[in-house]
């Protein structure tokens, strides 16, 4: 499957993450899209490194300008403050939850910090903005392959995107690939694009830039979020607002949901996509369903990927799959070549 | 003047806290307690420090049940995870900002410290809720000395309390005896009570609790948000809501506000509370205004504290002082006192 992977990923390479409430090594590291990389070219698939258009029109359609500003200029305000902060990791130190104002932009670096992040599981660095960036370029570069008569592609970026709401980081995520690349297809002309996210953690900030809207309907599989990630949404009863309402699905389920249970579900979410029409699909590809991964607790083999892959084909739309999460980096790689292909053996060529 | 002080204050002695996205130690310790406790006796003031009543009824009025709750059982959750947590500090990770949702408590005991937390510089210790609750004990006998005739009373209290909103901790406090007091002298029937916070830092949880209430007008001098904790919240243009339109004055100041300017602003706050007819005062008694301060960056001399406390002592109410913050701790004992000497000479005894 034709693949797009920027190396600028390697940018972004923090070092710590709170995890849990305790200061850890981080998750997401460089070395996962490396593995994915170098199975990709095991398995002879196409890659696509460099020459991607520019996504920043399209950024400004799912994130807020005032988050992007923010964003791009992070880490040289971080400098600016002291230039020891090179060697430091910023976290956010505030935040504005219920009867707190997010109305207005404080100038205090943390504190700006803290408007525009969930976590302080996602550190900054100074890479993080061209990473990101790259990815979405990535993204677009995939659809632009599909609007050229490509059957599917994937983008094979990091850091991931999906926790990375209309205005906020979190969850290892800073712009939203997935959402970039379904408002690149809508560009396009489909009137109606699905969003499939089969990461372990349900993907907020996707459901949260869609969730108003009917042409774009997001459905996620993902772990029950009263005792997994992200914690706050992703619970079975939202189901979109105003002019979304219907266009979101989700289908949390419990830790220890063995490979059966997960197909279920899946099949829920793809009878949904198919009454609603969508003529394009967008897959936010998280393989921390996968049994070995160190920070989930789905039961998925790899056989299991290659049927994910398979069933995703049966769909007969055009497929972008767009890499989220996948902890078990060792087994990223061919979990992810796993998926592609099942597709292509489907006769999703 | 008649003091409350709880003993108990010094189970609270957490380590290091998050300022503005740096780990550092501690500002708010129970050294400073201490400073106050010896201030008062070496002044000759009479302090109580035992046989306080219960405030929980009052804290059920000014904090939501399943805030209190978390709170309480917090450092048994904490250690029940893993033995090993009592030599550990735990952090908040996650938190619900903007599309994510507070209405459901997650299992998960870092995301439920992520659900009742806006800053991660409130550090949880064993002896958090004890400390924070025997202050609102102490903060509750104070009222009731005033219902006994006394013209006025101290509370000196830590940790603090004026940034707990309803159901949230930040800003060194968990429980907000400012509230409390107020609570309890409405129950009293004082048809209005004013609050007037004199802290460096806006008393963001003060004012959220009392928002949408013309029973209780809410005052407040303070470093301008947009440079300063708690950053959000504390604009001029925060005016109450629904009935309580009108009852909340905030007068933020920029960073360096000499002793002149930021008299001239207690005049704003006292000629409103007098217009709305207050029958009884809650000073939050914050000292960080002082010039020594390591935090705050205005320039009130100890001289200073002496006028306040007998300008506040010109209202003619009955007074009840609440301490909250103030770090520059060889120093706070002789600020405080300096107010309640100011008040007295005043003839408020």
């Amino acid at each position: 499957m034709l693949s797009f992977f920027s190396l600028t990923h390697a940018e972004h390479a923090p070092s710590h993450e709170f995890f849990r409430g305790q200061l850890v090594p981080c998750h997401e590291t460089p070395a996962r899209a490396e593995q994915v990389h170098q199975a990709l070219q095991a398995a002879g698939h196409r890659i696509e490194t460099t020459g991607f258009p520019d996504s920043r029109a399209l950024l400004g359609q799912v994130h807020a300008e005032r988050y992007l500003r923010f964003l791009q200029g992070a880490w040289a305000d971080w400098l600016a403050r002291d230039p020891a902060n090179a060697a430091r990791q910023p976290w956010p130190s505030t935040w504005p939850v219920r009867t707190l104002r997010s109305d207005l932009e404080p100038r205090e670096f943390s504190a700006r910090l803290g408007l525009y992040s969930f976590d302080n599981g996602t550190p900054l660095s100074a890479g993080s903005w061209a990473a990101a960036k790259a990815g979405c370029d990535a993204a677009l570069a995939g659809a632009q392959a599909l609007a050229g008569g490509a059957r599917a592609a994937f983008v094979a970026s990091r850091p991931p995107g999906h926790h990375a709401g209309p205005d906020f980081m979190g969850g290892y995520c800073f712009l939203n690939q997935a959402a970039v690349a379904a408002q690149a297809l809508r560009a396009q002309g489909h009137a109606r694009v699905a969003v499939l996210d089969v990461d372990y953690h349900h993907g907020n900030g996707t459901q949260a830039i869609f969730y108003a809207r009917s042409d774009v309907f997001f459905a996620s599989l993902h772990g029950d979020p009263s005792t997994e990630y992200p914690f706050f949404l992703g619970h079975a009863d939202e189901e979109g607002e105003g002019e979304g309402r219907g266009f979101n699905l989700n289908l949390p389920l419990p830790a220890g949901t063995p490979a059966e249970r997960w197909f279920a579900a899946l099949e829920q979410a793809c009878a949904r996509l198919q009454a609603l029409n969508a003529s394009a699909l967008v897959v936010s590809l998280g393989l921390d369903t996968f049994e070995g991964d160190p920070i989930s607790k789905f039961k998925l083999a790899r056989a299991d990927f290659g049927r994910l892959g398979a069933r995703l084909a049966g769909l007969g739309l055009p497929t972008l799959f767009v890499l989220e999460g996948g902890y078990a980096t060792a087994d990223l790689g061919l979990n992810a070549v796993a998926v592609l292909d099942g597709f292509e053996r489907e006769g999703g060529r």
